[in-house]
Protein backbone atom coordinates (compact mmCIF):
# COMPACT_ATOMS: atom_id res chain seq x y z
CA UNK A 1 0.00 0.00 0.00
CA UNK A 2 1.49 2.91 -0.81
CA UNK A 3 1.43 6.10 1.84
CA UNK A 4 -0.27 9.25 1.64
CA UNK A 5 1.21 11.95 0.48
CA UNK A 6 1.22 14.87 2.91
CA UNK A 7 -0.84 18.52 1.07
CA UNK A 8 -0.69 21.72 2.48
CA UNK A 9 -4.14 20.73 4.12
CA UNK A 10 -3.04 17.72 5.81
CA UNK A 11 0.60 18.46 7.07
CA UNK A 12 0.95 18.11 10.61
CA UNK A 13 2.04 21.64 11.10
CA UNK A 14 2.68 21.06 15.22
CA UNK A 15 5.09 19.27 16.53
CA UNK A 16 5.29 17.73 13.21
CA UNK A 17 7.32 14.44 14.63
CA UNK A 18 4.27 13.02 15.56
CA UNK A 19 2.35 13.43 12.25
CA UNK A 20 2.34 10.12 9.90
CA UNK A 21 1.26 9.72 5.86
CA UNK A 22 1.09 6.35 6.98
CA UNK A 23 -1.87 4.71 4.99
CA UNK A 24 -1.90 1.49 7.33
CA UNK A 25 -1.70 3.46 10.27
CA UNK A 26 -3.87 5.70 9.06
CA UNK A 27 -6.43 3.12 8.08
CA UNK A 28 -5.70 1.18 11.45
CA UNK A 29 -7.01 4.24 13.29
CA UNK A 30 -10.31 4.75 11.12
CA UNK A 31 -10.68 1.11 11.89
CA UNK A 32 -10.90 0.71 15.36
CA UNK A 33 -13.10 3.83 15.53
CA UNK A 34 -16.38 4.33 13.89
CA UNK A 35 -17.31 7.75 15.27
CA UNK A 36 -15.69 11.15 13.95
CA UNK A 37 -16.32 14.54 13.91
CA UNK A 38 -16.85 16.29 10.56
CA UNK A 39 -16.73 20.17 10.20
CA UNK A 40 -18.37 21.94 7.60
CA UNK A 41 -19.40 25.63 6.71
CA UNK A 42 -22.95 26.41 7.49
CA UNK A 43 -24.08 30.13 6.28
CA UNK A 44 -20.26 31.00 6.90
CA UNK A 45 -19.98 29.62 10.16
CA UNK A 46 -18.04 26.71 11.44
CA UNK A 47 -20.29 23.36 12.03
CA UNK A 48 -18.96 20.28 13.48
CA UNK A 49 -21.21 17.12 13.76
CA UNK A 50 -20.37 13.63 15.55
CA UNK A 51 -21.25 11.04 13.02
CA UNK A 52 -20.20 7.18 12.13
CA UNK A 53 -18.61 6.32 9.18
CA UNK A 54 -17.43 2.47 7.76
CA UNK A 55 -14.13 2.39 6.08
CA UNK A 56 -14.50 -0.18 2.42
CA UNK A 57 -10.76 -0.35 1.00
CA UNK A 58 -9.94 3.11 -0.15
CA UNK A 59 -12.82 5.28 0.71
CA UNK A 60 -15.13 6.02 3.53
CA UNK A 61 -18.74 5.46 3.73
CA UNK A 62 -21.06 7.97 5.62
CA UNK A 63 -24.66 8.01 5.77
CA UNK A 64 -27.92 9.54 7.20
CA UNK A 65 -31.53 10.78 6.96
CA UNK A 66 -31.73 12.88 3.22
CA UNK A 67 -33.38 15.49 5.54
CA UNK A 68 -29.98 15.69 7.48
CA UNK A 69 -28.41 19.13 7.13
CA UNK A 70 -25.08 17.37 6.68
CA UNK A 71 -25.93 14.70 4.57
CA UNK A 72 -27.55 17.81 2.01
CA UNK A 73 -24.42 19.36 2.76
CA UNK A 74 -21.62 16.37 1.89
CA UNK A 75 -23.74 15.78 -1.19
CA UNK A 76 -23.80 19.19 -2.65
CA UNK A 77 -19.87 18.80 -3.02
CA UNK A 78 -18.91 21.40 -0.01
CA UNK A 79 -15.50 20.56 1.28
CA UNK A 80 -15.46 18.98 4.80
CA UNK A 81 -12.74 17.77 6.99
CA UNK A 82 -13.39 14.92 9.32
CA UNK A 83 -11.87 13.93 12.33
CA UNK A 84 -10.75 10.46 14.14
CA UNK A 85 -9.60 10.61 18.08
CA UNK A 86 -8.36 7.37 19.92
CA UNK A 87 -7.16 8.81 23.31
CA UNK A 88 -4.73 6.44 24.22
CA UNK A 89 -3.82 7.46 27.61
CA UNK A 90 -3.57 10.66 30.24
CA UNK A 91 0.90 11.29 30.83
CA UNK A 92 1.84 11.84 34.19
CA UNK A 93 4.88 14.07 34.24
CA UNK A 94 6.58 15.87 37.06
CA UNK A 95 5.87 19.06 36.05
CA UNK A 96 2.24 20.98 35.44
CA UNK A 97 3.05 21.57 31.64
CA UNK A 98 4.61 18.60 31.23
CA UNK A 99 1.27 16.59 31.58
CA UNK A 100 -0.10 15.47 28.36
CA UNK A 101 -2.42 12.98 26.60
CA UNK A 102 -1.42 9.60 24.02
CA UNK A 103 -3.67 9.45 21.64
CA UNK A 104 -4.00 8.53 17.60
CA UNK A 105 -5.78 11.04 15.57
CA UNK A 106 -6.61 11.03 11.95
CA UNK A 107 -8.15 13.81 9.62
CA UNK A 108 -9.06 13.08 6.35
CA UNK A 109 -9.72 16.16 3.77
CA UNK A 110 -12.45 15.73 1.33
CA UNK A 111 -15.27 16.12 -0.86
CA UNK A 112 -18.15 13.88 -0.82
CA UNK A 113 -20.19 12.03 -3.99
CA UNK A 114 -23.45 10.56 -3.19
CA UNK A 115 -24.16 6.77 -4.23
CA UNK A 116 -27.13 6.70 -6.30
CA UNK A 117 -29.11 3.68 -6.86
CA UNK A 118 -30.68 0.70 -4.76
CA UNK A 119 -28.20 -1.93 -5.04
CA UNK A 120 -25.25 0.21 -4.25
CA UNK A 121 -26.97 1.87 -1.32
CA UNK A 122 -27.86 -1.77 -0.09
CA UNK A 123 -23.93 -2.45 -0.49
CA UNK A 124 -22.95 0.01 1.51
CA UNK A 125 -25.74 0.01 4.20
CA UNK A 126 -24.56 -4.07 4.36
CA UNK A 127 -20.99 -2.40 5.03
CA UNK A 128 -22.35 -0.34 7.43
CA UNK A 129 -23.98 -2.96 9.80
CA UNK A 130 -20.96 -5.33 8.80
CA UNK A 131 -18.36 -2.74 10.13
CA UNK A 132 -19.76 -2.28 13.73
CA UNK A 133 -20.79 -5.85 14.24
CA UNK A 134 -19.04 -8.63 12.31
CA UNK A 135 -21.74 -11.02 11.22
CA UNK A 136 -24.68 -8.78 11.98
CA UNK A 137 -25.56 -8.58 8.33
CA UNK A 138 -27.33 -12.32 7.75
CA UNK A 139 -29.19 -12.15 11.12
CA UNK A 140 -31.25 -8.79 10.71
CA UNK A 141 -34.34 -8.04 8.61
CA UNK A 142 -32.46 -6.50 5.35
CA UNK A 143 -33.43 -2.67 4.30
CA UNK A 144 -36.69 -2.12 2.59
CA UNK A 145 -37.02 -0.19 -0.66
CA UNK A 146 -38.46 2.79 1.28
CA UNK A 147 -35.60 2.50 3.71
CA UNK A 148 -32.90 2.48 1.10
CA UNK A 149 -34.80 5.81 -0.26
CA UNK A 150 -35.15 7.57 2.80
CA UNK A 151 -31.16 7.09 3.38
CA UNK A 152 -28.59 8.87 2.03
CA UNK A 153 -24.93 7.54 1.28
CA UNK A 154 -22.15 9.26 0.11
CA UNK A 155 -18.53 8.02 -0.60
CA UNK A 156 -15.34 9.49 0.37
CA UNK A 157 -12.10 8.51 -1.45
CA UNK A 158 -9.03 8.91 1.02
CA UNK A 159 -7.00 10.80 -0.54
CA UNK A 160 -5.71 13.97 1.89
CA UNK A 161 -5.68 11.86 5.17
CA UNK A 162 -2.58 12.26 7.45
CA UNK A 163 -2.19 10.90 11.30
CA UNK A 164 -0.94 12.51 14.39
CA UNK A 165 0.20 10.16 17.27
CA UNK A 166 2.01 10.42 20.74
CA UNK A 167 2.86 7.51 22.71
CA UNK A 168 4.94 6.80 25.90
CA UNK A 169 6.15 8.70 28.52
CA UNK A 170 6.80 12.59 29.78
CA UNK A 171 9.72 14.30 28.07
CA UNK A 172 10.82 16.09 31.19
CA UNK A 173 14.33 17.05 31.95
CA UNK A 174 16.04 15.07 33.83
CA UNK A 175 16.04 17.66 37.10
CA UNK A 176 12.24 17.76 36.95
CA UNK A 177 12.12 14.07 37.82
CA UNK A 178 13.40 14.91 41.25
CA UNK A 179 9.83 16.03 42.17
CA UNK A 180 8.93 13.51 44.46
CA UNK A 181 5.40 12.34 42.53
CA UNK A 182 4.25 9.49 40.55
CA UNK A 183 5.06 10.09 36.87
CA UNK A 184 4.13 7.46 34.41
CA UNK A 185 0.86 6.64 32.10
CA UNK A 186 -2.86 6.01 33.09
CA UNK A 187 -4.05 3.73 30.31
CA UNK A 188 -7.28 4.72 28.29
CA UNK A 189 -9.63 2.34 26.78
CA UNK A 190 -12.85 2.05 25.26
CA UNK A 191 -14.11 -1.12 25.53
CA UNK A 192 -17.57 -2.97 25.53
CA UNK A 193 -19.53 -4.04 28.39
CA UNK A 194 -22.45 -7.20 29.10
CA UNK A 195 -24.85 -6.49 26.50
CA UNK A 196 -27.93 -5.86 28.13
CA UNK A 197 -31.53 -7.75 26.36
CA UNK A 198 -33.52 -5.65 24.80
CA UNK A 199 -37.34 -6.51 26.79
CA UNK A 200 -39.33 -6.48 23.24
CA UNK A 201 -36.79 -9.34 22.10
CA UNK A 202 -37.12 -12.89 22.11
CA UNK A 203 -35.17 -14.06 25.20
CA UNK A 204 -34.62 -17.05 23.98
CA UNK A 205 -31.75 -16.06 21.77
CA UNK A 206 -28.81 -15.67 23.82
CA UNK A 207 -26.28 -13.04 22.75
CA UNK A 208 -23.67 -14.62 19.93
CA UNK A 209 -20.29 -13.96 20.50
CA UNK A 210 -19.23 -11.15 17.81
CA UNK A 211 -21.99 -9.39 20.86
CA UNK A 212 -21.56 -11.14 23.90
CA UNK A 213 -17.19 -10.19 23.57
CA UNK A 214 -17.62 -7.44 21.93
CA UNK A 215 -14.61 -5.54 20.12
CA UNK A 216 -12.62 -3.43 17.79
CA UNK A 217 -10.14 -5.20 15.35
CA UNK A 218 -6.69 -3.02 16.86
CA UNK B 1 -29.26 26.84 37.30
CA UNK B 2 -31.01 28.25 34.56
CA UNK B 3 -30.68 26.69 31.51
CA UNK B 4 -29.48 27.59 27.84
CA UNK B 5 -31.67 29.25 25.44
CA UNK B 6 -31.71 27.58 22.41
CA UNK B 7 -30.69 29.96 18.91
CA UNK B 8 -30.64 29.66 15.06
CA UNK B 9 -27.30 28.09 15.58
CA UNK B 10 -27.73 25.37 18.72
CA UNK B 11 -31.37 24.16 17.98
CA UNK B 12 -31.46 20.28 17.85
CA UNK B 13 -32.77 19.74 14.41
CA UNK B 14 -32.82 16.17 13.27
CA UNK B 15 -34.72 14.38 15.97
CA UNK B 16 -34.94 17.18 18.39
CA UNK B 17 -36.45 14.55 20.62
CA UNK B 18 -33.21 14.18 21.32
CA UNK B 19 -32.50 17.61 22.33
CA UNK B 20 -31.68 18.94 25.43
CA UNK B 21 -30.56 22.65 26.67
CA UNK B 22 -30.26 21.43 30.67
CA UNK B 23 -27.28 22.66 31.51
CA UNK B 24 -26.59 20.57 34.56
CA UNK B 25 -26.77 17.51 31.24
CA UNK B 26 -24.82 19.55 29.39
CA UNK B 27 -22.27 20.24 32.14
CA UNK B 28 -22.11 16.67 33.57
CA UNK B 29 -21.13 15.54 29.75
CA UNK B 30 -18.49 17.96 29.59
CA UNK B 31 -17.08 16.88 32.61
CA UNK B 32 -17.26 13.41 31.90
CA UNK B 33 -14.97 13.91 28.31
CA UNK B 34 -11.87 16.28 28.26
CA UNK B 35 -11.32 15.99 24.85
CA UNK B 36 -13.41 17.67 22.12
CA UNK B 37 -13.02 18.44 18.32
CA UNK B 38 -13.02 21.79 17.63
CA UNK B 39 -14.37 23.27 14.04
CA UNK B 40 -13.25 26.49 12.66
CA UNK B 41 -12.43 28.23 9.31
CA UNK B 42 -8.95 28.42 7.85
CA UNK B 43 -7.79 29.87 4.53
CA UNK B 44 -12.17 29.92 3.89
CA UNK B 45 -11.97 26.17 4.62
CA UNK B 46 -13.53 23.97 7.71
CA UNK B 47 -10.80 22.46 10.05
CA UNK B 48 -11.65 20.09 12.97
CA UNK B 49 -8.93 19.95 15.24
CA UNK B 50 -9.10 17.68 18.79
CA UNK B 51 -7.49 19.56 21.48
CA UNK B 52 -8.60 19.26 25.95
CA UNK B 53 -10.39 21.68 27.65
CA UNK B 54 -11.28 22.56 31.51
CA UNK B 55 -14.89 23.34 31.89
CA UNK B 56 -14.22 25.88 35.31
CA UNK B 57 -18.09 27.62 35.94
CA UNK B 58 -19.87 28.83 33.25
CA UNK B 59 -16.69 28.73 31.17
CA UNK B 60 -14.06 26.53 29.05
CA UNK B 61 -10.23 26.84 29.41
CA UNK B 62 -8.63 25.75 26.14
CA UNK B 63 -4.92 26.17 25.96
CA UNK B 64 -1.97 25.20 23.75
CA UNK B 65 1.24 26.70 22.27
CA UNK B 66 1.61 30.09 21.31
CA UNK B 67 2.16 28.57 17.60
CA UNK B 68 -0.51 26.83 17.19
CA UNK B 69 -2.88 27.95 14.15
CA UNK B 70 -6.25 26.63 16.60
CA UNK B 71 -4.94 28.89 19.33
CA UNK B 72 -4.17 31.52 17.31
CA UNK B 73 -7.45 31.61 15.63
CA UNK B 74 -9.65 31.53 18.67
CA UNK B 75 -7.62 34.27 19.97
CA UNK B 76 -8.01 36.43 17.06
CA UNK B 77 -11.84 35.75 18.10
CA UNK B 78 -13.32 33.63 15.17
CA UNK B 79 -16.13 32.16 15.36
CA UNK B 80 -16.02 28.70 15.88
CA UNK B 81 -17.76 24.98 16.62
CA UNK B 82 -17.06 22.71 19.98
CA UNK B 83 -18.37 19.46 20.16
CA UNK B 84 -18.24 16.80 22.91
CA UNK B 85 -19.22 13.18 22.46
CA UNK B 86 -19.29 9.99 24.48
CA UNK B 87 -20.34 7.08 23.08
CA UNK B 88 -22.35 4.85 25.65
CA UNK B 89 -23.52 2.03 23.21
CA UNK B 90 -24.55 0.18 20.07
CA UNK B 91 -27.39 -0.46 19.97
CA UNK B 92 -28.49 -4.08 18.00
CA UNK B 93 -32.40 -4.01 16.26
CA UNK B 94 -34.21 -6.39 14.31
CA UNK B 95 -33.83 -4.56 11.34
CA UNK B 96 -30.65 -2.97 9.57
CA UNK B 97 -31.42 0.21 9.35
CA UNK B 98 -32.82 0.20 12.88
CA UNK B 99 -29.28 0.10 14.46
CA UNK B 100 -28.23 2.71 16.42
CA UNK B 101 -25.88 4.31 18.77
CA UNK B 102 -26.50 5.58 22.35
CA UNK B 103 -24.41 8.94 23.08
CA UNK B 104 -24.17 11.60 24.92
CA UNK B 105 -23.03 14.66 22.76
CA UNK B 106 -22.90 18.31 23.15
CA UNK B 107 -22.17 21.72 21.38
CA UNK B 108 -20.55 24.82 22.25
CA UNK B 109 -20.75 27.89 19.59
CA UNK B 110 -18.76 30.75 20.77
CA UNK B 111 -15.89 33.26 20.76
CA UNK B 112 -12.63 32.94 22.95
CA UNK B 113 -11.26 35.26 24.52
CA UNK B 114 -7.58 34.86 25.33
CA UNK B 115 -6.46 34.99 28.83
CA UNK B 116 -3.72 37.73 30.28
CA UNK B 117 -1.26 38.01 33.11
CA UNK B 118 0.85 35.30 34.90
CA UNK B 119 -1.44 35.08 37.21
CA UNK B 120 -4.70 34.21 35.59
CA UNK B 121 -2.63 31.71 33.28
CA UNK B 122 -1.41 29.90 36.08
CA UNK B 123 -4.57 29.81 37.88
CA UNK B 124 -5.85 28.30 34.31
CA UNK B 125 -2.89 25.80 34.48
CA UNK B 126 -3.89 24.72 37.85
CA UNK B 127 -7.66 23.66 36.43
CA UNK B 128 -6.08 22.42 33.52
CA UNK B 129 -4.20 20.17 35.67
CA UNK B 130 -6.90 19.16 38.63
CA UNK B 131 -9.60 18.65 35.75
CA UNK B 132 -7.76 15.78 34.40
CA UNK B 133 -6.61 14.56 37.35
CA UNK B 134 -8.14 15.58 40.97
CA UNK B 135 -5.36 16.12 43.06
CA UNK B 136 -2.43 16.45 41.29
CA UNK B 137 -1.54 20.09 41.07
CA UNK B 138 0.14 20.03 44.71
CA UNK B 139 2.24 17.31 43.41
CA UNK B 140 3.89 18.29 40.70
CA UNK B 141 6.21 21.54 39.68
CA UNK B 142 4.10 23.87 38.85
CA UNK B 143 4.85 25.93 35.60
CA UNK B 144 8.15 28.55 35.57
CA UNK B 145 7.52 31.79 34.05
CA UNK B 146 8.60 30.61 30.63
CA UNK B 147 6.56 27.92 30.08
CA UNK B 148 3.56 30.50 30.94
CA UNK B 149 4.77 32.75 28.44
CA UNK B 150 4.65 30.26 25.72
CA UNK B 151 1.14 28.82 26.67
CA UNK B 152 -1.99 30.17 25.01
CA UNK B 153 -4.67 30.08 27.75
CA UNK B 154 -8.39 31.47 25.90
CA UNK B 155 -11.67 31.51 28.15
CA UNK B 156 -14.72 30.48 26.17
CA UNK B 157 -17.89 31.94 28.14
CA UNK B 158 -21.44 29.06 27.64
CA UNK B 159 -23.77 31.15 26.44
CA UNK B 160 -24.73 29.16 23.34
CA UNK B 161 -24.65 25.01 23.88
CA UNK B 162 -26.84 22.02 23.71
CA UNK B 163 -26.75 18.55 24.27
CA UNK B 164 -28.33 15.51 22.10
CA UNK B 165 -28.75 12.24 23.53
CA UNK B 166 -29.77 8.75 22.55
CA UNK B 167 -30.90 6.01 24.76
CA UNK B 168 -32.54 2.90 25.43
CA UNK B 169 -33.42 0.35 22.59
CA UNK B 170 -34.19 0.25 18.79
CA UNK B 171 -37.52 1.44 17.67
CA UNK B 172 -38.73 -0.96 15.59
CA UNK B 173 -41.88 -1.93 14.51
CA UNK B 174 -43.04 -4.97 16.76
CA UNK B 175 -43.81 -7.42 13.54
CA UNK B 176 -39.70 -6.71 13.22
CA UNK B 177 -39.38 -8.35 16.53
CA UNK B 178 -40.29 -11.92 14.62
CA UNK B 179 -36.70 -11.46 13.55
CA UNK B 180 -34.88 -14.23 14.40
CA UNK B 181 -31.59 -12.40 15.83
CA UNK B 182 -30.32 -11.22 19.22
CA UNK B 183 -31.72 -7.39 19.95
CA UNK B 184 -31.03 -5.14 22.94
CA UNK B 185 -27.58 -2.71 23.47
CA UNK B 186 -23.60 -3.31 23.79
CA UNK B 187 -22.72 -0.74 26.74
CA UNK B 188 -19.32 1.10 25.73
CA UNK B 189 -17.28 2.17 28.79
CA UNK B 190 -14.56 4.76 28.05
CA UNK B 191 -12.34 3.30 31.48
CA UNK B 192 -8.92 3.70 32.91
CA UNK B 193 -6.32 0.70 32.89
CA UNK B 194 -3.41 -0.55 35.64
CA UNK B 195 -1.12 2.68 35.47
CA UNK B 196 2.08 2.20 34.11
CA UNK B 197 5.09 4.01 35.79
CA UNK B 198 7.51 6.18 33.79
CA UNK B 199 11.38 4.29 33.72
CA UNK B 200 12.45 7.95 34.50
CA UNK B 201 10.45 8.21 37.59
CA UNK B 202 10.91 7.42 41.21
CA UNK B 203 10.29 3.76 41.46
CA UNK B 204 9.63 4.01 45.26
CA UNK B 205 6.43 6.38 44.84
CA UNK B 206 3.70 4.02 44.10
CA UNK B 207 0.55 5.17 42.68
CA UNK B 208 -1.63 7.59 44.61
CA UNK B 209 -5.47 6.33 44.65
CA UNK B 210 -6.60 9.02 42.18
CA UNK B 211 -4.22 7.26 39.59
CA UNK B 212 -4.25 3.55 40.72
CA UNK B 213 -8.41 3.66 40.39
CA UNK B 214 -8.47 6.46 37.71
CA UNK B 215 -12.18 8.00 36.71
CA UNK B 216 -13.96 10.56 35.40
CA UNK B 217 -17.15 12.11 37.40
CA UNK B 218 -20.28 10.24 35.93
Amino acid sequence: MSNFTPTERTRVRRKPERGSYDRELIYSVLDEAFVCHIAFIADGMPVVVPTNYVRVGDKLFLHGSMASRLMKTLASGAPFCLSVTLLDGIVCAPSATGHSVNYRSVVVMGKAVPIEGEAAKLAAMRDFVEYVIRGRWSTVRPPTEQELKGTMVVSVPLVEASAKVRTGFAVNDDEDYATPTWTGVIPMKWSSQAPVPDPRGNSSIAPPPNIQHYSRPQ
